[in-house]
């Protein structure tokens, strides 16, 4: 009997983060597919396998968990996150379009999480309370005029912005050159969050004005906030806090 | 003693999706604060008092709360979803900004949710598995020729789209401007998503080629994904899903 596949976010780190819905698809998981990092948030117990692999392979992972769901077993692919918002959901279903025409037997179930820019933004107040666009700054696999095209779209329609994988090792030049597009594009003191490793020890919020950004804020566990040009910082008793109002007037 | 004010989401309808965090706080509230039908979802007990109010009323909402958390209270704001995205964090922060002084000294707290559109688009496949765009489609705070802009930009960086609060009865005709605006600009068969009620039991998940799409698709209940240039359709073990591609070729 063929098994299947779910595809589960973890949401951004915390336990108290993850939705009942996933909690139960990992412990009827008989193996776990996932990036490093993530298949290690999964507590091991008997008859679960764990596979971890590394960044960069997602359609190999995508076909290990299909093959393994052919063999019957119930095989979570784990992501952060969302598993639909740059993460594993799309990989999924490219290797499903692209590969192994079995595949397109196997039930494939997607489960909602939180989103790293939803965390984020309810830390640093409501900064994604109106119109809003998400953009992944890795050109691995876009042209990067494509990402300079989007922003400068993102900033004529006074978006507020949020952005994935804004900096790595293998891409250190990108968000800098992001940064100073959009300093120029936006040409005021709107406030950018820095949001790292949201809801884990690790966490750290930077707000900072737009002109006063740099390129090292980021890192690769950051998901950085972008106002639109209506954003604004209001005192509260935990201090200050950024939202975007729900108006605008005519 | 000041006591607080969270901002809760609830998520899209099923308990399942509710964060073990959201559920705590429930749990520790004295009070429940919101739009009736998200009060409703949250089980009464000895000691909890709920005070429900209608739609369009969220500023006095938001103050009600923060008086009650002047007086002492643990006050939780439910909204659907994730109270960021076009819910209750901004009406909050908003009032803080412009109302009774004090306000500034309560202490508040956002807990993120589920949103719609990645419940939604988790159940459709993955259409916002690239970069996409969240806009509400209600006038009631923003001038429709600002929509307008904004979807026509949308449709030019080839954003993925998901757009709330498509239609209601105060405002039957805004979608239909909508979709013919968007079948113009997009001038191919791209799918459209109409997901309503998701995780609830009346959920229905309606996909059509954009040029098949008509108003009466959506109601107040309904959150619609649209597909950017390159989202398309694969077959699964449980029917046809669609995905947006990570990658974008030169």
């Amino acid at each position: 009997m063929t098994g299947k596949v779910i595809i589960a976010g973890l949401g951004p780190g915390a336990d108290a983060l993850i939705t009942p819905e996933v909690t139960e698809a990992l412990a009827e998981a008989t193996d776990i597919v996932g990036y490093i990092p993530y298949v290690n948030r999964v507590p091991p117990r008997p008859g679960l396998s764990l596979h971890p692999s590394d960044n960069r392979v997602e359609l190999d992972r995508a076909g290990h968990a299909l093959d393994m769901a052919l063999d019957g077993r119930t095989v979570v692919v784990v992501s952060s996150g969302d598993p639909g918002v740059f993460a594993m959901a799309s990989a999924v279903f490219e290797a499903v379009e692209n590969g192994n025409p079995s595949w397109q037997d196997v039930n494939i179930e997607v489960l909602p999480g939180i989103t790293a820019m939803l965390a984020a933004a309810a830390r640093a107040g409501a900064p994604m309370g109106h119109d809003f666009c998400a953009i992944n700054l890795s050109d691995n696999l876009k042209p990067w005029a494509l990402i300079e095209k989007r922003l400068r779209l993102a900033v004529e329609g006074d978006f507020a912005m949020a952005f994935y994988n804004p900096r790595s090792k293998s891409r250190p030049e990108g968000f800098a050159r992001a940064l100073t597009l959009l300093k120029e594009a936006c040409d005021d003191d709107r406030p950018i969050i820095f949001a790292r490793a949201v809801s884990t020890p690790e966490e750290e919020i930077n707000v900072v004005p737009l002109p006063d950004a740099t390129p090292e804020m980021a890192d690769m566990r950051t998901v950085v906030l972008l106002g639109s040009s209506q954003t604004r910082s209001v005192t509260t008793g935990r201090g200050a806090r950024v939202y975007t109002p729900r108006s605008v007037s005519e």
